[in-house]
């Protein structure tokens, strides 16, 4: 006959719910007790069904992590503080990435019995927000939100920072501004875009047409741009990035073209990844809490699974600026 | 009462089988087919209880990797390629990070019902291999393994990739040969010890103890070994790095300390990761097909598990060397 977990508890001397969360390394066990609940597993040799805890309890313990791609450094550095943040939590994360058809997204998110998700790709056109709030499966906007649904969210005010980025740069001289801006679908490019303007109108400065791209938030999009811009006539003395990975490929891009940074063209990313503070790299950026936001989205996502009724929160998180090697007065020219 | 997958399927006009196959988006079943089973889902509402699946089959369809850290460069290169092979495959990918506990690993991996286990984090001490052995958990090493369970595996030959670069450098005029080692435990670090120490050999060189450094892969410790090698007396002229991880620590020092990279000090990574050809960086390293590692690591955890009988595969990716901007012809001292 199989083996139980109410065998391990029985031999263990502990409740069969105390069995099941030491297996889940909950912290609310003690090391010693998990230590005896091991040791009657191993003598058993029993092997949890959590399939069978799923259909029980309804719940799966399980949250869906969305990002466009896995090899944006970008996600690569939310993940890591998301899912610590889970695990203390109790839950798992399972990721998943966009594909070109979202209305698969949906279903797949649905179909994989999760408890909820996180999503961090969510742009004007998605209807993961709309599917998951349909389904009445629990769902967190991380960084970027759409207005069509409400739900709990946190989100980065690009204001601080870029006011006081804008600011520095016209206090060195800077006047001819360049911008690459993320996808205009996006409620963090358009943020990043109103704050950037708005600053430079304040300076009685604006954004020119001529020196303005648009792309993907990606490392190749930050590179065709800034040669785009570093090809034209009078090109821009400083440019703004739309993010971090972007201005990567800004500095490859001036490295490719032979401008040096600074003292050629000054480049300013948005999110200070742990990269951006390399003695090799040395970037200028708007910096904001990244791990704690990552913290609360699996916080609040957790909180909704477990509290449905609880009142929406939307957390911001507040940003600074950091001046760094890649920013400098503009060559006279 | 509650509507089920045979509802579904008998509103869209296909067998329950393809009712679950189109809702895992397996490739097998058709866009049009798998737009009806959508079609039918959202008329019904109906909500697939993947739990009940899972106990239906005995599978859950889901693989774990193993890694030390996410916030590790490395792992974040290698994630996206495996959880893409696995999508395509069917099966779905759950993260799992080290503790310091790795008895707690290999229970925790056991008790989530996972079909199988990728391992990248393998030490000689690790005692995961054993217990999923023990519990009939089928297992994959990627890129580490250990002596003590033979078990299906995908690594890298150093040799080629190393050889050539030690008979580069050595044409190159280098004589003071230093080098950042990983872990002694792991089994990479020991193939690309005795490869770099045999490649020297054969040119009737060595290294020498004062210009050995062992620590993890990672930044840190990359950065930290070469300011302690730069601050000799007679430093080396060329710095073998564990991996690319250690080498972008490597050259963070080299700029801290003012050192020109390649003038004053040649830098050697491994791995090749995306960013080492980036014209910021432009890190002379050793390459192989990562990618295709992880997909034949993803592929070959699933054949285990859908064929537990096949034979077990050995697959060894080979290495080259790629000549970039850090490494040139020592400076006359």
């Amino acid at each position: 006959m199989a083996v139980t977990s109410h065998d391990v508890a029985r031999l263990a001397g502990v409740s069969q719910p105390t069995v099941s969360r030491a297996l889940r390394d909950d912290p609310r066990v003690s090391e010693a007790t998990k230590h005896r609940v091991r040791e009657a597993v191993n003598q058993l040799g029993y092997v949890p069904i959590e399939a069978g805890r799923a259909l029980s309890s309804g719940r799966t313990r399980r949250i869906g992590l969305l990002v466009t791609d896995l090899d944006n450094q970008f996600y690569s550095h939310i993940i890591a503080p998301t899912h610590r943040e889970l695990e203390r939590l109790g839950y798992q994360l399972l990721l998943h990435t966009e594909s070109a058809d979202s209305e698969t997204i949906a279903d797949r998110l649905i179909a994989n019995g999760l408890d909820g998700v996180i999503l961090a790709t969510t742009t004007a056109e998605s209807v993961a927000p709309l599917r998951l709030h349909d389904r009445g499966v629990p769902f967190v906007y991380f960084n970027r939100t759409a207005a069509a649904v409400d739900a709990d969210s946190t989100v980065v005010s690009p204001v601080n920072g870029l006011t006081a980025a804008v600011t520095r740069a016209v206090d060195l001289g800077h006047r001819r501004i360049g911008a690459i801006l993320g996808p205009s679908n996006t409620s963090t490019a358009q943020g990043r875009e109103v704050a950037l303007r708005t600053a430079l109108a304040e300076h009685g400065l604006a954004l020119e047409p001529d020196y303005v791209r648009r792309g993907p938030f990606d490392t190749e999009s930050g590179a065709l741009s800034t040669a785009s811009l570093l090809a034209l006539p009078h090109p821009p003395t400083v440019i703004f990035c739309g993010n971090d990975v972007v201005a990567y490929g800004a500095l490859n891009a001036a490295r490719g073209a032979g401008v040096p940074v600074p003292d050629g063209i000054s480049i300013i990313g948005f999110d200070d990844l742990p990269p951006a503070s390399w003695p090799i790299l040395e970037l200028t950026t708007i910096a904001y809490d990244l791990v704690g936001m990552a913290s609360a989205a699996a916080g609040l996502i957790t909180r909704r699974i477990e509290q449905p009724d609880a009142p929406i929160s939307h957390i911001q998180f507040e940003t600074s600026f950091v001046e760094r090697g890649t920013l400098a007065a503009p060559a006279a020219r």
